[in-house]
């Protein structure tokens, strides 16, 4: 029996997997049913289904106002890059390389030199810009781009790591390093502003180290969030790039005293995988919980009706609540032969914050009978008089967001540890974050990484100051770091 | 001496070349000086630099409210297909086989298969459609999306002709014949709409002819946009694929039957392209005029002052215009040391609709000096008060949309005509459309093309009626017919 002969005769589907047993399969079940993405026929990539673009298509109106409000505009660079541009800077090439998917045929022909399709743009972009840049009243450039890259990852998984992937790249340069620096961390406060007040998560912000640094970068940061399953997701990250790419493509501008000068860059990118923090930091056993600001419905409203003549009235009433609802983003069900249980529990897996049940009763009381997705079961549930539907609607919009994030960050804060030695960071970091004192040493991360799959998520900015000594090595250490597994 | 040391010193560039001399090379010195597009270091790729994005942001905007409108949802296909997937439609293979490039490598090895980078996306859409409709209940499927894509051409041009270009692409899928046909309809008067009522180029709608129609099409419908040198621009497409697409991927429904039957699909898009067509249908000697509504910047101010004093009463008078015409796009260029003379012209040669300028006589008199684009010098100029710039303003832009869209129809009606006989016809496609009685056979269509350069452009959906002889062979003709040369 198909999933729609299921919908149709009103029968639930299968549960999903459980959460809290399964949580990896939770996930790819969840992004299925829920519509959000599908599986391509080539390997490891995705289609993104319309109610997951729809999704995307909010965080990227986010995002832009944030990065236009800053002054950044937008272009489009191209898809294709001569192979050997992403040669000339050292770190960028071995980087990226193994990952390269290369055009040798077009229009029937061998190509003299291949084409590599964009993993990233910092090597065409620099081209450009060392074109377009000229002098000291050139700068600062300020692009982005929304466009798409292709990564040939062999372990994949829907949003959270594709071979194609859909996000933003922003390329700045800049006269002096102190200025590059001011936009990279101008650029990472966006980004925490945008998961706390858009998405609902709570992020730490702070430095990679050298080892999980963008290959190319001279300082990479990045905002981690704690998943469900108490993984940590890198959920954006911004490059410090000092002269790196703007000595391999010669970046050069004259400065006030007509002295020739290298620039300093920029770059920083949030992708279709912040989709998949979404998912796992808000679902619960039901399925996802969306974000209020991001949902791409915020209302769902399920007419009840058994008859004809109930379904009149009943209709009215809806169509009335619709138009009230106007400045939110509103979906009537109105699918035929479906019976509203069913279709609560479809809403409740596909997330959708509110949503309102219209009958014949609460027509004839004039009200509507109001349920918040983050709190199923009747404490979430209320009858409004459906004069008062905007006012509720729009706090309770604000009270789930609110609500998301709390629980969002009491569970991180719960499950985020200062291990008293190194067995005690092994027991934690089975589950949970360390928090600990470490060394900064590569060799030191890398043994780490061996002896418990941890890797350093981050060095927070945040730093309680004073000294202590590296968890693992035992030597001094000036900073705290975050350690966790990730994806 | 750079550009911008011209600039600096207030010397103008040298001149545009001429547009009504050498078109083309106006044409291409536009799109680089006005810092639409830049050539990428791929052969026939380009860069589209933030003002050409802006509008094409613009462009998406206006196009993306009629399509959700309709009830159609964005979503977002993968670039890469498998090989085989272009083999499956007959005429589809055969189109766009030569225009592919083929990705062979990935991750440091040769592929299986191939992987095509999508030149059009029916195929892959194709394989997701049929996984994902099962029943009459499914359809129809409305789904757009906004991407790139790739087409190995040899002749290009920014715009107009680029290896990689951006577009929309729709994808429909329908229970019956009619239902496909009235979307295929629908979808071209939207972009026809689009184009008279946001871009203010009057088009004609007709029919491809067979030969020009998209490959796996059944009918290919077309608006065509007459340019500044005559020529007929192919500005948007829509295709009733009938069950061409569907019987190659097996997208089928079972209908209220209970019978498995075939979809009919759809697909229409519009392209980058259509910037080349605003700048050739608007654009003067002095460089672009682009229209109202979709102009990256609709009004910009220029502070006109001599000394500090006069500049700190100006740049106020600036600020209060500014926040006045906040429904506005507005730009204040407030570039120092650039007389305001070369910003006059350098915004002319941007195509912004209205300029205001603001000097201490203006400041003096509560005024400002308003002139329009499409009405260089005097003529255009017009001194406002104040508090009466924002009715003014809005006024104008309506004005300037109706006036440029006025004299684009005068000129296409200026240059078409009805031959009396073929010497007429050879005469009339020189410098014009012809609008003549036509057989509608294929052969026919290509000795014309052959002898005179022109295609059939299209056969108009407005037709007189009535019957006639072929221009060309003299055999009857039920259809009159657009024959011009184009790109």
């Amino acid at each position: 029996m198909s999933d729609f002969d299921k919908r149709e005769k009103g029968i639930e589907s299968e549960h999903l997997a459980s959460r809290s047993e399964n949580f990896a399969e939770w996930y790819n079940q969840l992004v299925l049913r829920a519509e959000l993405a599908d599986y391509a026929p080539v390997r490891g990539c995705m289609v993104v289904r319309p109610y997951g673009w729809a999704l995307w298509e909010n965080i990227r109106n986010a995002l832009d106002r944030r990065f236009k409000a800053t002054g950044h505009v937008n272009a489009a660079f191209p898809l294709l890059i001569p192979k050997s541009f992403m040669e000339r800077e050292k770190e960028h090439v071995e980087g990226f390389s193994p990952e390269l998917a290369v055009v040798t045929i077009g229009g029937g022909e061998e190509l003299e030199e291949p084409l590599v399709i964009r993993p990233t743009s910092e090597t065409i972009i620099g081209h450009m810009y060392a074109k377009w840049i000229k002098s000291y009243r050139d700068l600062p450039v300020l692009i982005n781009q929304w466009n798409n890259v292709v990564r040939w990852e062999l372990r994949t998984k829907l949003f959270i790591r594709t071979m194609e992937f859909y996000w933003q790249e922003g390329h700045t340069a800049h006269a002096t390093e102190e200025e590059a620096e001011a936009e990279t961390l101008q650029m990472l406060d966006i980004y925490a502003d945008f998961a706390e007040n858009e998405a609902a998560i709570p992020v730490v912000k702070g430095r990679k180290t050298e080892k999980e640094k963008f290959a190319g970068a001279v300082r990479t940061y990045t905002i981690e969030g704690m998943m469900g399953d108490k993984r940590s997701l890198q959920s954006a990250t911004s490059h410090s790039l000092g002269q790196n790419f703007a000595r391999a493509f010669k970046i050069q501008y004259l400065d006030r005293n007509n002295i020739l000068q290298y620039c300093w860059t920029t770059s920083w990118g949030l992708s279709t995988r912040f989709i998949g923090g979404i998912i796992m930091v808000h679902g619960d056993e039901k399925g996802l919980i969306l974000p209020p600001k991001l949902a791409p419905y915020q209302v769902v409203i399920v007419p009840i009706f058994r008859d004809d003549a109930e379904q009149a009235k009943v209709m009215k009433a809806v169509e009335q609540i619709k138009d009230l609802l106007g400045e939110f983003r509103v979906h009537v069900d109105d699918r035929e032969g479906i019976r509203p249980g069913f279709k609560f529990n479809d809403w409740e897996m596909r997330g959708v914050p509110i949503r309102i049940e219209i009958g014949p009763r609460d027509v004839a009381n004039g009200a509507i009978t109001l349920a918040r997705r983050d709190q199923p079961g009747r404490d979430g549930k209320q009858s409004v008089p459906q004069n008062a539907v905007v006012p509720v609607v729009s706090k309770l919009l604000e009270d789930i967001h609110k609500a998301i994030y709390k629980k969002a960050l009491e569970f991180r804060k719960a499950n985020t540890h200062q291990p008293k030695d190194y067995d005690d960071f092994r027991q934690i970091i089975k589950s949970g974050w360390a928090d600990a004192w470490w060394c900064g040493d590569a060799e030191c991360e890398l043994q780490i990484k061996e002896e418990t799959k941890a890797t350093c998520r981050c060095i927070p900015l945040d730093q309680p100051g004073g000294e202590g000594v590296c968890i693992h090595c035992g030597r001094p250490a000036k900073e705290r770091a975050i350690f966790a597994r990730t994806y």
